[in-house]
Parts: structure tokens; C-alpha cells; sequence
């Protein structure tokens, strides 16, 4: 969880309730009650905890830390296509060891956020057999902890990276190769995603290809990603059994949940989404796709 | 037509028949009788012109032209995703003003390649109400001749271009804004192209994704743009009426014809398509959008 100091086309904001947690915890529970485990420093607002409380989101493994919240400072491209960090204070952060709460052991998804792979690790030796377990990573681990990561590869069902990054781990820039290395080295499906241009789930089916949700306001791109992995697995845990189609289902809406993400500063939209603006959304997405039912000929 | 000389990751190609109404010619013929209006010059092969006409392509409207054929030499990256222009050699190209035969007058759909404008509206004036025009331009028209360009856009029903080009004609960065934008200055729809991302079709009805079809041997992008817009009018020409789920299909069936096209040099692959190709490319795209009937929560 995290302080994020945001330099956005539409003004510069400070001290914006930001990190992954937040934003993916705040996007599963428009689906599901939901369990965090983060560490914020003495600084971070007691309201925005009642606030999650008040969505069913379990706040007993998030461990208040003596010193100051996680704080990145970042600006944005006039066309939101790029970002540049400014700042990154590891704060509270850089001792983090992510302890699970023994209320949180039994719990059947795991999402596990974007920090070092043998700290994914050592959550995943503390919880009991999930039904799923979906993980983040980026480049800094591809490439820093190449030995740590193969090892979380083998121990996870699904992998979540953008385009970029699927390169840089597959050594191919073929989007489709790439996808199959990574398959090879563990998870059972792969998610790129890639931005305005939607995501990408591999599995043993094939391809399901989720398209961008055009917009016309984007705001501020900041925790798109998280959201989309929030309203992915958020979307799972309303699921009976998580079938090649549940997972279909939940890239669609894991989409919608990102889109409305984008639509405001930090965690203001996605902090008040409801099912029924997801039900919209889909919708909206599904449109996206409608050729019309019966033969294509 | 054209003659280009590729060096493409895995070799160079000299003297590759090309061209857009080679690629968008051969493209349609796959669905459809095709007239095409091209001038070429005493170079080009006769042979190639017999395989055309094989293929219910009436070539009468090509004009033989003394001198060279348009010749372009092209670079592209080791992972094809950008390209370099080595050379370009107009030869008989420089003179071209496209005459519309007495035979070809009546054609009900018109698909105006890329050159000046205003030879796109010349055509226009030798045509008897075509029921589509669709037609493509460039960067290079659209900065050097926005007015020529603005009076096309008024007499098109469909304008194909990619979406940098949709975001200099319109002004505009948002792609979802910069498409209304262009419909606002007259054409009913407007097509953006973005590569291996796939097409968005924008219209009175709202917006279409297609999918771009994941691929895992690109050999040669030249001329998929073309075989997108040749598989596009090909397919609307089999249809009774051109309806708005009509163009969804054909968005697809585009999207199939120009996947093939990539996966050999030049026109070889384009050149050899038939229906049942498409079929089985047009069901895998299905493929990449399913997530099963009914339900979506």
C-alpha cells in the first residue's frame, strides 16, 4: 500500500491512496470479500482502512510498520501512453516480510502482487492448498532474480505480465512463442496484458484475446493493472469451479473492472464500484465483439 | 502495382510483385470477382497479370504504361515491428491518373487506394453510384493536402487508416475521440488499423473490435494493411445488403485475409487464398472472443 504523488495531464495531485493492494483489494471486493496482507507506515489514513473495512475487505493482515507508508512519485505523458518515475521511497517497504494472518490461511485465491519472488514464495508456504494462485512480476525480478523467479513459476496457476515483460522472459518477441516458453516453464496460464490494446489469456484451450474498453476519459492510468488482476480474481471467487470459460468470463470482466479504474484519480472510481456498474461494462464489451448471432458465412 | 525489394528477417527478396492493388486485388478475389485499375510498366510480368485473371480478376482496367513499374525498397526491424524506407521510385507511377474503363463504370464497390486525393475524388466522378467507397490515405496526405483530403472524406462512406494517422488527421490523442472527430468531417464509418492489435470499426452503432490474430510465424507485413481492405470489400460483396452486422462479419473476414497475408513473402500467400482458408482462420478468430453462450455473471 502506497503514497502516490501523481503528475497527471490533468493537474498534479499528493499523497494519493495508491499501491497494489489497495487497488486490487479495492476491485476484488466489488465481487467477493476479500483478505489483505500489506504494510503501511504510521502516516496511512485509519479512514481509507474503515473505508475498505466497509467493503468486506478484511484489513487484520495489513501490519502498520514505525515509520512512512510506501510513497512513489511518477509523471505522466501529456497522452497518458508513458510514465516516468520521479521518486520511489521504499519507506515501511524495504523490511517487509509478508506474515498471513492465521484467519487468511485457509484462503482458496491467492493474488500475489508485484515484490520479490522469494517473498511470494514464502506466502505461498504459509497458506493452505489454494484452488488458485495468480501472480504479478515485472522486469526488475526477470531480470535480477531470474533463479528465484523459475522457481515461482512451478508453484503458481497463473502468471501475469504485459506485453514487455513476456519478452524479456521468454528471450522471443513473438507474443504467441513467448507465451508457450513461459507455459513451459510452469504456470498454467500466462495473461499479457497490454494496455489500451486489452489482454491476452493462454491456456490449454488455446487464446481468449479481451479487448481494450475504448475510452474517451482517461484519467489516470495508475493501478489499471492491479484492477484488472482484482476484478479477475474477484470475478473467480463468485465461481462454483474455475473453468477455461470462468476464466474467460473474468478477463471480460477484469477489463471492465480496469477501465473504470482509468476513469478517475487513484482508487477514487474503482473504491465505489458496484456490481451493477461491472454488469454495465460488460455489456459495453460485449457490444464490442456482437457480429451478430448464427453463421459468419 | 508495384515491384519491392524487401529485406526482411529472414532475407532479402528483390524484385517481390507488390503493390496495394496487387495485395488488395488479390485480397477480394478470394470472395469475389474483382476489377482492378493500376498502371504498371513494361517491366512487369505478364505472367503474374494471367494469374490475376485466374483468379476472376479483370485486369483490363490496368494500364501498361512505357517505362518502369513503381519500385519500393524496404528495411524491416528483426522483430517486424517497424520498417524502413530504403528507396522509392515512382517510374510510371509519377504520371498515373487512374481512367475508368466503360466496363468498370457500374462497379458497386469502390476501395480507393492510398494516393493524392485528388485522383481518389477523379475516380469517384467516373464511377456510377457506387453503393461503398471505402477508401485509405496517409500521413503524407493528410499533412500535405488537408484540403483536398476533407472534400474525399465527405464523399466516402468508410475511411481506413491506422491509428496514428486517425490521431494527426483528427487532432486528437484519445483514439475513441479522435474517431468521432473523423466521422464528424463525413465518412459513416472509419476503420482504425493497429497492426498485430488488431482493427476497430466505428459507427453509427457504436464500436467493433477486431482481434488481431495472434501469430506465431510473421515472415512479411508488406501489404497486410491492403489484404485487410481487400478481404473487407470482398466479403461485403457476397453479402445482399451491407447492414452494420454485415460490416462486424467483414471486419473479421479482413482480419482473416490480411493473417495470411503476413505469413509469406509478398503476394504468395494472398494469392493462393480460397474461401475455405477463410473459414478455418475465421473460426479461430471466433475462438480468441469465446467464453461460452448465455450468461455473463
Amino acid at each position: 500500500m502506497a503514497f502516490d504523488d501523481l503528475e497527471l495531464p490533468s493537474g498534479s495531485f499528493k499523497d494519493v491512496v495508491g499501491g497494489s493492494a489497495t487497488f486490487a483489494g479495492l476491485a476484488a471486493s466489488t465481487f467477493a470479500p476479500v483478505r489483505v496482507v500489506a504494510v503501511i507506515g504510521d502516516d496511512f489514513p485509519e479512514a481509507t482502512l474503515e473505508e475498505m473495512r466497509k467493503r468486506e475487505i478484511d484489513t487484520s493482515g495489513i501490519e502498520r510498520a514505525s515509520g512512512k507508508t510506501f510513497r512513489w512519485a511518477g509523471r505522466y505523458d501529456a497522452d497518458l501512453a508513458g510514465r516516468s518515475t520521479l521518486d520511489t521511497q521504499l519507506n515501511v517497504f524495504a523490511n517487509f516480510a509478508p506474515k498471513i494472518v492465521p484467519a487468511y490461511r485457509d484462503t482458496p485465491i491467492v493474488l500475489l502482487g508485484n515484490i520479490h519472488p522469494a517473498l511470494q514464495l514464502d506466502v505461498l508456504e504459509q497458506v493452505r492448498a489454494p484452488k488458485l494462485v495468480v501472480a504479478d512480476t515485472m522486469n526488475f525480478w526477470i531480470q535480477g532474480e531470474p533463479k528465484t523467479l523459475a522457481a515461482l513459476l512451478k508453484r503458481i496457476d497463473t502468471l501475469v505480465i504485459n506485453d514487455e515483460e513476456a519478452r524479456e522472459l521468454s528471450g522471443t518477441h513473438n507474443i504467441s512463442r513467448a507465451a508457450r516458453e513461459v507455459l513451459r516453464r510452469g504456470p498454467r496460464r500466462l495473461i499479457i496484458k497490454r494496455g489500451e490494446h486489452g489482454a491476452l489469456l493462454f491456456d490449454d484451450q488455446g487464446i481468449f484475446a479481451a479487448p481494450g474498453f475504448p475510452l474517451e476519459n482517461v484519467i489516470d492510468p495508475t493501478g489499471a493493472g492491479d484492477s484488472f488482476a482484482g476484478g479477475l480474481v474477484g470475478y473467480l471467487a463468485t465461481q462454483p469451479d474455475i473453468t477455461p470459460l470462468a476464466f474467460r468470463r473474468a478477463m471480460v470482466h477484469a477489463t471492465a473492472t480496469a477501465s473504470y479504474c482509468v476513469e478517475a484519480v487513484g482508487t477514487t472510481r474503482v473504491a465505489k464500484l458496484v456490481r451493477a456498474d461491472i454488469a454495465d461494462r460488460v455489456m459495453a464489451i460485449r457490444a464490442l465483439y456482437d457480429y451478430g448471432a448464427g453463421s459468419m458465412s
